[in-house]
């Protein structure tokens, strides 16, 4: 639990990014709370979400830049973004346009739900899985 | 946008864990979707909450699992699990006891905005900001 009260009361935007030039983005549905997915940033994309009030990201597996929506076109309006204590991770709470933000066609990426009281090998349960959209339509694969 | 139908539409929990054996774990207030913290769990952290139904992290910095509020009283108690499409993302719904999560003694460790629109030096605003408890007292330290 280290605590650095110059970084956790500071009022200067400084993000902690990783060995890899990332800090963890949550996105949050604004009308509900909802987590919807989580995603990486690097510099650029956190100023160009800060500029833009649109969320950009960094793909891990393309290794580039990745303005949400730009293949779909379900682009993504910040509402509002924090930071958090350590400033290594971001939250921004957002209206999702297209229905989903998951790119299985889902509203968020957390469809299945873990069952609690378990040991073992652990069976998910599907909620909230109904598609919002059809991603073979709207990535045109 | 990678896609991997066995693992996204599986119903195995099977967790991709990261060269570092761990996944990102999110938390919201189970009253009201507020994102309280991100942490990582490995696969043990991960076991112990599923079987338990309080949270149980891994600490990078400490290089220890740690169980939330082992130190501070402040458990958490799991309402809901979820894990994302590709299984490399934990979200679960707690009851934070104790009034906060995070060690600054802040009900979340989000308690930062950012403000959209600008570029360069970006000051950030306290918001929600008050404090749940007094971490001095909590952690003796």
């Amino acid at each position: 639990m280290g605590s650095d009260s110059s970084v956790e009361e500071s009022l200067l935007l400084a993000p902690k990014f990783d060995a890899d030039g990332l800090v963890t983005c949550v996105d949050t549905d604004a009308s509900n709370g909802d987590v919807l997915m989580v995603a990486h940033m690097n510099r650029e994309a956190l100023n160009r979400t800060v500029e833009t009030g649109e969320a950009w990201y960094y793909s891990r597996s393309r290794k580039a830049l990745w303005k949400k929506g730009e293949s779909s076109g379900h682009v993504q309006r910040v509402i509002e973004m924090r930071v958090d204590c350590d400033q290594d991770a971001i939250w921004i709470k957002v209206e999702q346009t297209g229905g989903g933000a998951c790119h299985t066609g889902r509203r968020s990426c957390f469809y299945r739900a873990v069952p609690l009281g378990q040991s073992g090998s652990v069976a998910l349960q599907f909620q909230d899985a109904e598609r919002a959209f059809d991603p073979a339509a709207v990535y045109k694969k």
